[in-house]
């Protein structure tokens, strides 16, 4: 659920991937992100004479990770070796790391077994199984609006959540399909024990850094290893998938298995609207902001640098995806497309006297906005933003986490199910350094937004500050608190209700004053504009199907789902061909020395042995969004012959609609990352783990 | 011409007044910022039972004054005393500042004539004489087009402003009104020894800072005094505006004589749906993350924060300014009011066969936008913010202006005519206090967006960088430079050429090398865009004057226009009926003792002694905008009853349409200065100056 509640808050948040839209109309020529039990075999038979059968797909499922956290994984050996992005490590790279060893920086590389080291937050989900449950879940929903509405789903997804029992290492999620048409249980096998193998330096996984970014070509070697562990060892991993010996070339059907975050493409125009008029307009400046304090921040020393810089990355990234998802939106030619498509379904529907009933969910839908409208800016504010108000997010977890663990697992937020509390504690007692300067930072940007947003006379504002400024009050919490150390938060945790009610951290008596008011106006929100959205896209969804069936893939949500393209290059905004592969002679040649475009010393040395013609980076018709870094790219022998890590500017549209003519997948050849895994960094033992696997 | 460019940055820049606009239709009365030529006597007269006869407007026009920086002002004695706001002078106060005394924290008084500090770059305005020059200018233009129009219109635009001699106490300005469809010739006296003479510590004159910006209820005390002064004394004002006895009061008629820094409400649809879809997207967070960079700049000492504080305001404000304008265009209810606008003017002209020929030119302003969306953001990066890269920006100017200075008057750039040139030399020569910090931070900030704007294979980005990043870059120029010693920045200007091709400067290196690029860029905006669409314009401009004669004032210029209308209060966004005064003891009131809302030890030691039911402030039904900052507000003798510094929330739209329900002014009360003056701040010898003059 964590990663649900990020999604509402930066909408594709866990994007790694400008826009000059161009669409005269939408091709569909290889769009979707289908699932596993829905895949369009005919389509992919048809188009390019393969189609998966069973056997492979179970394998690639089996052989996909999702990391949740945000990202996308696989298993590529019989030892629980795991292939992901470096920029899905980095978090982890940058906990391990000390004011001594910066790991960002430098790299990791563990030399032999012992020396892989657990990253102490990250957990990893491998999906077993899909059980339809949409007749329970609607059963449970029947004739229900508003907030007995939300108790329903929350009870009856506690309830299927905990059919599947109460063993830690296993996690079931109900997931929502085409926004209620559909509800799905699904199972994973969860690993808690991962440890870092290996990162490369900052400097080559994101040559090109912000500028690079979602641009195409390009020349990032972003690749990160973990192994996944249980009882203090390696686990063995039945599926796992192996390296093509020749990689991909130009036109070859290649497959995505990977976990794309969330798209909005089955969104009503009203929905669409608010996006365009209301959020985008809210949500850009804050981050942009942001990122200007940050900046700043890193400036001030080595130190800061070090801690801010991952906090800056993400932001810099969310901004950057977020420009190009509205880029798409005010873009009058797509908007109207998306309206002709509305119109399309809503004179189908019209036309049908079975479907009477559903023809009011588009304008319901639309007065819900005006609803919406007057209440989004407090809940992004009190429901959104103030968790990732660094420690401030610890201290309300704890809070309410105490609280609900008092009720019935059916009774609680979802977030706070047995099940969810695993991922929740091992969070919280994570031994992650704290940087004070950096949490006075956040907490002073958070404190200064709501005053704006909310205005001074506001009555929260009022109790939020008395008499202090958003800095006094930053600089109080931040100086007083002790949640710094994981022992605190753990104590905490496990003290439940006593231990909050009697600690006299600043941090933690200001969240219990104001947890009472964050949750009504979550409960507003979700009563008043979460719940009826729900009831009336369950009637559209079910207008679709019956109109064109499940002929198109759900929207994503963070859940795996598997895509088809080919190699393609594409024509960028002045009208050149891309050719779709770059090569390593290419990233030298970019390489100016300074940052973001400056090489480590490691590939300089490399230089020389290095075969400088080898494929570096590529460019794919499939169709992925954020969520989907770390996926393998893999060939239809199922074998890797590539690694994603970004879409080039015209991906960032694919929110809201696929372009096949201009948005592409952007991954790392696999020859590339076996010849710098051999040869710049000399990964003799995880080379040959690799070579033995397949 | 240097406000003209700003503008084109900034839209809106100079403001120092988020929006839910609720137009149903623009409701008309009251609205208007009228020039003194074409003033709507017999409207005011029908509504509140007074016109204003000339002897009036011609007084009022000569107590009336621009502060060429970007505000407005008024003599407010014979002796050349000036009103205006304290956030008009806080730039001079911070130039005076040294690392010892922070006269923007502590405020600054003169206790004598003596004590009259000049300021570095300040120029006031006075208007003296319209002349109409329609005729020249369109014979000028006729038949040509792009680049041979722009050429034709300076040279046109060189020879009227030279027509009134060489005097530098004398500026002339050409003033295109209706977009083209009129062309006046504003005579100005112009004041450059201009001294500070009282300004009021920052934390009351901005009291309720960010947060309280356009809003009202109100409680600030935004006024700063300046004199001017000629050949070493203090002017004799000949016309100067007296101070009413008695204040003003609910639903009086009131006045606003000021220079209201611009408008859009003549756009066309298309030019409005590319602000709203490409020009605010791009502007919102290039502010925002400016802002970000700068707060948290401000927070690593003194001396920084004492630096930054002015950018910092002036970022602040416009972000807020602008995310208004934006909210207005975003209001689907507002656009459709201005597409039934221009539908109406566009059938009228259709069906009258004298206005055929105009009737395309709608469409023209349209197919117009394409190209400036391929062009703008080049041209804004290098026409537009790189002037505002602290030191780059002098440097450019010093090496343009020893180029234009070797072409003839009319064929230079038109900031750099021989009147032009008199305020850019008084601006480079000022000893202005520099700060390496802010200017490293600044130039880092403009490299680090152009880089990202054009992307870094771009071959201007690549001959800007060269191999260094943007903070490297940065950081070279600004440590090797010698332009903050304003002495060298006089001999350069004054060496001309000769100097300029000598100099080793860096950052003068720097200019010579892209100051070709930056003029190709302009050209070809200014040749494919700006020239089209004025003549487009004039067409537009003549079909309304045809349909609807002058009936509508002509958009905003910077120029000194008079807008009429009532103290009344308004209906805030809930619903709430605000009352149009607040008093000295609602400012007591609000203050909580952290900043933004904690008052200086002066109010607080004289809070004993002041009349808390005094009026602080007031909002009036007049029609202003940003620019008008520091503009009198009279009352039907003429007489000053207040001191515009703001507008409310709901004037923000005011760019683009009145909304006479809404839409507030907001003015320090006469009576609430006054009270300041003597208890507060015991100026004794500026109020009897005051009192003397009524």
């Amino acid at each position: 659920m964590k990663s649900q509640k990020l999604r509402s808050i930066f909408p594709a948040i866990f994007t790694i991937f400008l826009v000059t839209f161009c669409f005269t109309a939408f091709t569909r020529a290889d769009e979707g992100m289908w699932t596993f039990n829905n895949f369009p075999s005919k389509k992919v038979q048809e188009k390019y004479g393969f189609s998966p059968p069973q056997t492979w797909l179970d394998h690639v499922r089996n052989s996909s990770l999702r990391i949740a956290q945000g990202c996308s994984a696989s298993f590529i050996s019989p030892n629980g070796l795991v292939m992901t992005n470096h920029h899905c490590v980095v978090d982890c790279e940058e906990q391990l790391s000390t004011a001594q060893t910066n790991f960002v920086e430098t790299g990791f590389s563990a030399k032999s077994a012992e020396e892989e080291r657990k990253c102490p937050d990250l957990e990893l989900d491998q999906l077993t199984q899909i059980v339809d449950v949409t007749a329970e879940v609607k059963a449970a929903l029947a004739g229900k609006t508003g907030d007995a509405a939300n108790k329903a789903l929350r009870a009856e997804g506690a309830k299927l959540e905990q059919s599947c029992g109460t063993d830690p290492g296993v996690r079931c999620d109900v997931v929502s399909l085409y926004h209620g048409g559909i509800y799905n249980l699904y199972h994973y096998k969860r690993y808690t024990d991962v440890r870092l193998v290996f990162a490369p330096e900052f400097a080559v996984a994101q040559f090109g850094g912000d500028p690079d970014n979602f641009n195409f070509p390009r020349f990032d070697f972003d690749i990160g290893l973990l192994r996944a562990y249980e009882n203090g060892k390696a686990i063995a991993s039945h599926d796992y998938l192996r390296w093509s010996p020749n990689g991909s070339k130009t036109d070859e059907l290649v497959f995505v298995s990977g976990n794309p975050g969330g798209t909005e493409r089955e969104f009503t125009i009203s929905q669409l609207e608010f996006l365009r008029n209301k959020s985008f307009p809210f949500l850009m400046p804050y981050l942009a902001e942001y990122r200007g304090e940050l900046e700043e921040f890193m400036k001030q020393g080595p130190e800061q640098e070090r801690s801010a810089h991952e906090d800056d990355f993400f932001i810099a990234n969310s901004f950057k995806a977020n420009y190009g998802r509205q880029a798409a939106l005010l873009d009058p030619e797509f908007f109207s497309i998306k309206a002709q498509e509305e119109q399309k379904l809503c004179a189908a529907v019209a036309k049908d006297p079975k479907l009477a009933d559903d023809a009011s969910a588009w304008n319901n839908i639309a007065q819900i906005q005006q609803v919406r409208a007057k209440l989004f800016i407090r809940y992004l504010d009190l429901n959104g933003f103030i968790f990732r108000m660094g420690q401030l997010g610890d201290a309300i977890e704890l809070v309410r986490a105490a609280t609900e663990r008092t009720k019935p697992n059916g009774e609680r937020l979802p977030e706070y199910t047995d099940q969810a509390l695993v991922t929740l504690r091992q969070r919280l007692a994570a031994n992650i350094p704290v940087h004070k300067g950096l949490q006075e930072l956040t907490l002073a940007y958070g404190f200064t937004n709501i005053q704006r947003d909310l205005g001074e006379g506001d009555p929260f504002v009022r109790k939020m500050l008395g008499d202090e400024s958003p800095g006094q009050l930053a600089a109080r919490l931040v100086s007083g608190t002790h949640l710094d150390d994981p022992k605190v938060r753990e104590a905490l945790y496990d003290g439940g209700e006593a231990a909050i009610t009697a600690s006299s951290d600043p941090l933690i008596r200001f969240a219990a004053s104001i947890d009472p008011d964050l949750r009504a106006v979550r409960k507003q929100y979700e009563d008043e504009v979460v719940a009826p959205t729900r009831s009336n896209a369950e009637r559209i969804a079910n207008a679709r199907f019956a109109v064109y069936g499940e002929s198109a893939a759900p929207d994503a949500t963070f859940t795996l789902r598997l895509s088809y393209g080919a190699v393609k290059g594409f024509e960028d905004a002045e009208g050149h061909f891309v050719e779709p592969y770059t090569t390593i002679g290419g990233l030298f040649g970019r390489a100016t020395g300074a940052p973001p475009f400056a090489l480590p010393k490691s590939w300089l040395d490399a230089k020389s042995s290095l075969n400088l013609e080898m494929p570096m980076n590529l460019s794919t018709t499939n169709d992925i969004i954020g969520g989907n870094s770390g996926s393998p790219l893999i060939n239809s022998k199922a074998e890797i012959v590539g690694l994603i890590f970004d879409g080039n500017i015209f991906s960032l549209g694919g929110d809201f609609g696929y372009d096949a003519a201009q948005n592409r997948a952007v991954a790392v050849d696999s020859r590339a990352l076996l010849e710098g895994l051999q040869k710049v960094y000399h990964l003799d033992r995880i080379v040959q783990e690799i070579n033995a696997a397949r």
